[in-house]
């Protein structure tokens, strides 16, 4: 499914998920902070600079190379796959947007992973209704004075940069918001983490608070009238690799059981050769396969500059959904054993939840399809 | 995603789907046979030569096209996509495998719609397990003689024509399976209709009983050894254009519902405009792309000339699953209404029964998937 | 479950079921209209006169008595079952709100089965929003003149009384309501069925319009002020039994199949070794055992005189979503047999779809649950 | 539901779920042991004495109280709710069954919550295989020695008593298999935790190995050819209770997303005013009701003395997938916030994956329930 220039990074994520990201995720998931040399062996190998330009030191790779990325690392550990990812895409907007000046100040803590960042939209209160943000940007001489709270935010809570948005207008003007780059490190910012109790050390949710926070001219990541515009088209992005990270935990999660299945004897026979017990598993796999194809018409259409819109929340609606239903039964399928911590099941399951509210809620992506016809060939 | 060699014809199904089937269906729904004006202009547009060489008379076209037709006539009626296409496969496999000679003697009628045709492989208590045929076929000097009962075949009330699969050799043995071109109209065969509460009328489905049923040598179509792993092959691509008859099944009834609920007021508003009406649809709407996407994921690897059996599997058991859960939903969105005739959810949803059955019972395509794993991607 | 009184009538409906409606259904399935003499039958035990008063010639039953007779009826004909109930509870309406003369004019038919009677609430575009009725009743000295068309009505094709709800007052106004004794046969209604591709020939689906047909006063059922608040308690009883009988088509169903699957071999022994299969059926039974006991809950809720309004909602659409999803499974489970008309599955089938448009759409009383809270013990 | 005898008892229970329980779950649940002074206080208010004779010391109340007990404390935290009855299951097995002189020399420490019991019939490959144990019984002069592990027992790393399964005669024999009162603190016992990314602090998953464990003759608590039968008996009442429990975390649940609804404004009004939304929370609802109608059938047949097998294997069966799938759309109906400790959706999710594992998984149970019948009038 992909070129060639993707294929060495795409085993080097492989190598790294396997040796590193299996041995420390169930300690994450028990809340335990992610070492700084694991994010720095995955920006090494290239996990924060994927679609970055090559010039700017990045992999100057595609959009499909990231999804599959994220789908890798997710198969193990949906969260620190989120902490990347959202890593990567700081980097590749101040590497596509801000002068190269200033890109080029910012960028290298990031391809170096020796800081995370995160994009600060979300705030209490105003979820799903974006137009609705009560942070504001106010002009002064030499930039701008920001005020509010974000939560919910992933990387939140050790994140050193975040991409902000706020109302630079009226209230509930969409096209008065604006996004600035932000030093979270600053005396004018106050972090916090939020503790739930899935685990949320890998992702490293939290939100941050900030009080006449200055942030200079240069760094506007996008005007007033522009950036209500590209948060939704990158939320499209979000989505569809999302939607397919959760297609990644149900397939790693099958293939946990298929094995175990071959292994495992009850009855004097190997659980595979038990019809009922097939029959549960190939339910899942048929559910799989058609979310699986659902993010791959999704992505093809990203690649096609097709209109992804529709594509794009209903293969996360699906997916999601899979993971919600799908990783139960699988658990299931092991018995009691499914539950321990060297398998992935209650941890992706745990995830999956967290995949359900991020980047567009079911409920919100589902108020937008109820006019979509997503039939491909005229009828 | 179809060739332009196939767009004229398809436009003209699309024609002929709107201006014809939609206006019958509901007779055939309620008992009334199929007129042989309709089956004759189906003929006459290509429906039942698509896949046919040019040189025999045929449109030449490959499998796309045939799917794409398959669904654009199921959107209105099921039945008759399924007899037409039963047909079409008979005079594809007459026109490939049997000497020109012959071909030529047994093509016309069936590429003109003056008969139609059927492959018969199911009998009473051999559903599932092929290799229990009980049909069998004794060789004689000029050629052999069928004895043995069909049942549940698509046109097998109405069919001039068979392909019946017999059992050459000793009971049991999948390699002693024969095919062979059978005259239904000759002295020594009995067809019977098979009734139900949903309406066979424009399916045909029926059955027949050969006695010392005698056929020529030269009318062996497939000899024993190749006939099983033939029809195998064969199978797999009814699932996938089954498949795609149940999502275009799910699709038409979208459609309607969507255009009602646009014109349709309650409480003073449009039903499109009541969330939680809309989030009903919503859904449908995601799982039927969800199916399509699979449904394309099988079709694209057949054109790849990759195994296909899993994928034919699952995007059947998906899309029939899909039909049976969505049209009963879609119906309720309606209101009663939906119960009318003059729309397809009840003549659909009888249907989607039907599909379930043929080609592979859900059960038995699960049986095949236990372990399989769809992942797209390396991980 | 019921009392020693009802016994002998319910025996009389099991051996009514057995030896009358099993052998008739497929045929009133495929259109054919219920013969006189079946009703005259039906009537003849009783089931038009289970709740109305002995001293009036009725069974003087309870509602539990009228619950179960409709749910063995229906585990064989929903429709017919739906027909009788709807007789029953005009015969009982009148029986015990009109003035004992009027009464005894207008019942001994019902209760001969001589004719049928409906209850007409619903009209085109007033089926969820009863006060927005635009059937008309203006006062004239000696009665009242009706003007309206009411339509999906249960027996409208055919019924020769009806109960007919009308705005006596402003449009729009529920207390305006009143419920009026109309004589269908009179020259001033017209009566029309409505047909769908699911026969409507035993539930006798239709409608009527009424021009100018005048009501003597005395055979006002309910005034302005009472008619509104009894439909509602009404409603409540019908959504307890049409409850009870999807639960009995899914049982008969259930029945059928198990039955099957003792007796069926495949592989070299019966689907009940089979363990996916069994699984399979043993879905369907969990799910129908929780639908029945909330049946049970509502039931009890009624003879204590609690507000059963939610657990008569809930447990209405509960047993519609277990008919429409549990009867294309055991269905599935008989393979093609399951389509023979010899047995009940798409008859049960096409029915579900009916039951959940009647009586209060899911849909809208989904609309009314959303407070809700079932639990029965204080946590 | 309750006689009046239990009313004091429940009362406390609540008072101390809402005080205690409810503040100290969100700590267990990730990973923090419970405190001995809150199981003192669970056994002050007899939550390990319910159905002891009061003789013993014990409340002498029935199986109902027990239930709702139970119910009440797990709507906080399933975990320590199923640590309790199963220390209260072996006060009441040694209350009645062993010797009164042995009773009254174990039962005071349970009765005041000084420690903890267990009940250990699972073994590595033996979960759904009984009479595959291999935990053997030698017997010596004055008793018994045993020798095998236990795993995956509730209170298995911290109980002091357990009552352990063990083969008596011949491998494989279920005539052969006895129960024996163990203590766990002697050196011939070695205690293990098992850990999960689910927390399993307050329920104590655990194990043991004992070798050359010495038993007297007096602790054997169930001879050969009886304990089987006794554990399967034993095992139904446990169904029941479980089978509450997931119903009273779905409780809990749908009560917080209620309360949350009316709470939380999205575009200017409560989310209980937007119809989607109310639409998902009264699905969930009406599931609910039907599980819990399920478990009181249960509950009464138990009550009645009829056989309760189909019944309590049905019941848990609904009430886990009840609790597998609801849960996820109750957190989803609060959006992020229903992720926050404060919460219990998070907590119960993963307890209802323990639901589905324990007192016998949902796979075995459906094995039971093929050929069963629940329909409760005869048809």
């Amino acid at each position: 499914m992909i070129g060639e220039d993707a294929a060495p990074f795409l085993a080097q994520v492989r190598d790294f998920a396997r040796d590193t990201v299996t041995v420390r995720a169930p300690d994450w998931a028990k809340g335990q902070a992610i070492e700084p040399e694991v994010v720095a062996r995955a920006a090494e190998i290239g996990l924060t600079r994927i679609e970055v330009p090559t010039r700017l030191g990045g992999l100057g790779l595609g959009f499909r190379a990231k999804v599959e990325a994220c789908a890798i690392v997710a198969a193990t550990d949906f969260g620190f796959a989120m902490s990347l990812v959202n890593t990567h895409n700081v980097a590749k907007r101040i590497a596509t947007t801000l002068p190269e000046t200033v890109a080029r100040r910012f960028l290298p803590d990031l391809l170096s992973g020796a800081s995370m960042a995160c994009t600060a939209l979300t705030e209490e209160g105003a979820g799903s209704d974006v137009a609705a943000l009560s942070c504001t940007a106010r002009a002064v001489d030499d930039g701008w004075f920001l005020d509010g709270e974000k939560t919910w935010i992933v990387n939140g809570r050790h994140a050193a940069l975040a991409i902000v948005y706020a109302q630079c207008g009226e209230a509930g003007q969409s096209a008065g918001i604006g996004a600035f780059l932000v030093d979270l490190t600053d005396a004018s910012c106050r972090r916090f983490p939020i503790e739930t109790e899935i685990s949320q050390a890998s992702i490293g949710t939290g939100g941050f608070r900030l009080t006449r926070c200055h942030v200079p001219t240069e760094r506007m990541v996008l005007p007033p009238g522009t950036a209500f515009k590209a948060i939704l088209s990158e939320i499209n992005g979000a989505r569809i690799y999302v939607a397919a990270m959760c297609c990644a935990m149900v397939s790693s999660a099958l293939r946990v059981a298929q094995a175990y299945g071959e292994m495992r004897q009850t009855f004097g026979k190997p659980l595979t050769q038990h019809p009922a017990w097939r029959e549960g598993i190939a339910h899942s796999a048929t559910s799989l396969a058609a979310s699986w194809s659902l993010v791959e018409a999704a992505l093809l259409a990203t690649e096609q500059g097709r209109d992804v819109r529709h594509l794009a929340a209903a293969a996360k609606v699906n997916a999601v959904d899979l993971a919600q239903t799908v990783l139960p039964r699988l658990l299931h399928a092991m018995g009691a054993e499914g539950l321990r911590d060297s398998y992935p099941f209650t941890r992706h399951l745990g995830a999956a939840q967290l995949a359900a509210l991020t980047d567009g809620s079911t409920a919100m992506l589902l108020e937008r399809l109820g006019r979509w016809d997503p039939t491909p060939i005229p009828l």
